[in-house]
């Protein structure tokens, strides 16, 4: 490459370490479903991008990516590096109008280093304008997500009651703050004690509870006398089951993820929602952020001007060394993160 | 009233037969729920009209109505005359602006005679631009329905497939019409062979079969290879379960009935559908008709052009005598009709 000129040629890696997919998981994956091992890194090849990946991301939709079962996307093959989202930086580039030095954020898989085109990136950070772990975030799919489907699928109007499960989580704690903004009322779900006291006292909230409380529906029922007009869903399952019921005549719901169920097959039953649809006149959407791939610039930039403002925060759990990425996930669902779940995998 | 100037005083009825809700029905309502009787009618006071009723309609949502389970409406309360739509001609009227003369469609309830104010009127019919029994079917609430429903929840585009269940029904059998007009691909569900037959050779689909058959999903497959767009539901229950497996990306659930569960209470239990709303994006909307009352006569206006035209048709199955109308809303929910259930009360 040395004789390619414009192309700069920073000091390559001499191994990759990466944590790859050796076992399609049963439900949510487990630190035994991945294996970690290192490979040579390979010369780049024309059109291709060198990525030292700096943050790698622990999301929720792992778990999709890595099961058999067909779903928005490709299964992740089995031998193959996990597939995730990392922020990094680009220290070489065979890629025409791409330089070296660019902060960048997309799939760049559990590993050190990636080789990749630039379809693989999602976004680029330029100069940045929040620290860099933000763009895995509150600036990456989890801030967009929140944004994109609450005003898109959600259509919040002042004085409505929104109801967010996983509420302290990356994107639950994104939902409140916004609604909050919109002039909504927000309640948060939470899976303790703990993060339903951060719900309110960091992210907004006007309201929020631990979801193991003994009968939910009652409890909702409380805090929303009048019923839910909005509900941001993330888990499914026995609340969806319950929150349904509290829904008021045109509310919305919002079916971001179904984190509470932990297996498909064979399929699990539930209370039968279609008359609850059809009496309360519920507009019930299915969310995929990579569907509005296209939206991300714009949402980015609204997000990173809140941040830069004050007027909204995140919280972050990051951990360090590749090493902790497979057990990171299965401690996701297990509720364990305090905050977006990220690796640190390489100094700037 | 004879005092009274510009009040026009046919001669008023003796005795208004009427069929009143006697017991709450378990599930669908059987003949043993009403029973029918005879009153005087009272002299009708300032503001009422007296309409002769003409033709009464037996709609699936009566079930719901007289449910003491609470929905988009108040249940009837128990010894009343059985709420339902009619057309009917104004005989008295002791309303500011209203002659006698007018054809009706409105709740005018399952009687001979009925006293209403104005605002019980849904459609004031004008000149007939079709049969009067027309104005309580595909121009009353099914057509209505069959309309509003499809374009405002199912955006239909060109080329898509919409699978439509009782589609041989006074609501389905427009829904087929309607879709091929705007350039979908309609296949049918409905009760029997017969009546499959009936939406192919008559109502417009380009396929329909009998939900009857072995392996509903796997008959669906064949017909929707490529899956489905727009579910124009008006069943719920096991089809519905198997149709959300089918459904394309960005797909169109329309949920206007659940007429295959019978019983609400306790409530009963289905596959869980939130993977899919999730996973195929889609979108599931309940629609009331009369959540869209402003819209009937532009609604009607076109469905009556369409009638005028011969680009809609339509099948009426009509009995003679009041008598008629207990056992008519099982016979409906049993699917022997054979086209809109009407239950003719009086001739002009």
């Amino acid at each position: 490459m040395g004789s390619d000129p414009g192309i700069s040629t920073p000091a390559g890696p001499a191994r990759n370490r990466r944590i790859s997919l050796v076992r399609r998981p049963a439900g949510v994956p487990c630190p035994g479903d991945f294996a970690i091992g290192d490979a040579p890194v390979p010369a780049i090849e024309e059109g291709q991008l060198l990525v030292r990946n700096l943050f790698l991301s622990v999301d929720p939709a792992q778990r999709g990516w890595a099961s058999a079962t067909a779903n928005y996307s490709n299964p992740v093959p089995i031998g193959t590096v996990m597939r995730s989202l990392a922020v990094g930086q680009i220290v070489q580039s065979r890629a025409a109008g791409i330089s070296p030095g660019a902060f960048v954020y997309g799939w760049l898989g559990w590993q050190e280093w990636a080789i990749v085109g630039p379809g693989a990136i999602l976004t680029w950070i330029g100069e940045p304008r929040a620290p860099l772990p933000a763009y895995a975030g509150p600036l990456g799919i989890n801030g967009v997500t929140a944004l994109l489907a609450l005003e898109g699928c959600g259509r919040p109007v002042p004085g409505e009651t929104i109801l967010v499960s996983t509420a302290a989580g990356a994107v639950g704690s994104i939902v409140g703050q916004l609604a909050r903004q919109k002039g909504c009322r927000a309640i948060g779900l939470a899976g303790s004690a703990a993060k339903a006291a951060r719900c309110t006292e960091r992210f907004g909230y006007d309201q929020a509870l631990d979801y193991h409380v003994a009968d939910l529906a009652a409890a909702l029922r409380l805090l929303a006398p009048e019923g839910i007009d909005i509900y941001f869903d993330n888990v499914g399952g026995a609340t969806l089951d319950a929150v349904l019921r509290l829904m008021r005549p045109g509310g919305r719901v919002i079916q971001c993820g179904t984190a509470s169920v932990s297996l498909w097959d064979p399929p699990p039953t539930g209370l039968r929602p279609e008359r609850e649809v059809l009496m309360r006149r519920l507009s019930w959407n299915g969310f995929v952020v990579f569907d509005h791939v296209a939206r991300f610039p714009g949402a980015i930039d609204r997000l990173a001007a809140m941040i830069g403002d004050g007027s909204l925060v995140y919280d972050e759990d990051i951990e360090s060394g590749i090493e902790a990425a497979p057990a990171a996930l299965a401690a996701l669902y297990a509720g364990l993160n305090t905050g977006k779940k990220l690796i640190k995998v390489a100094e700037l």
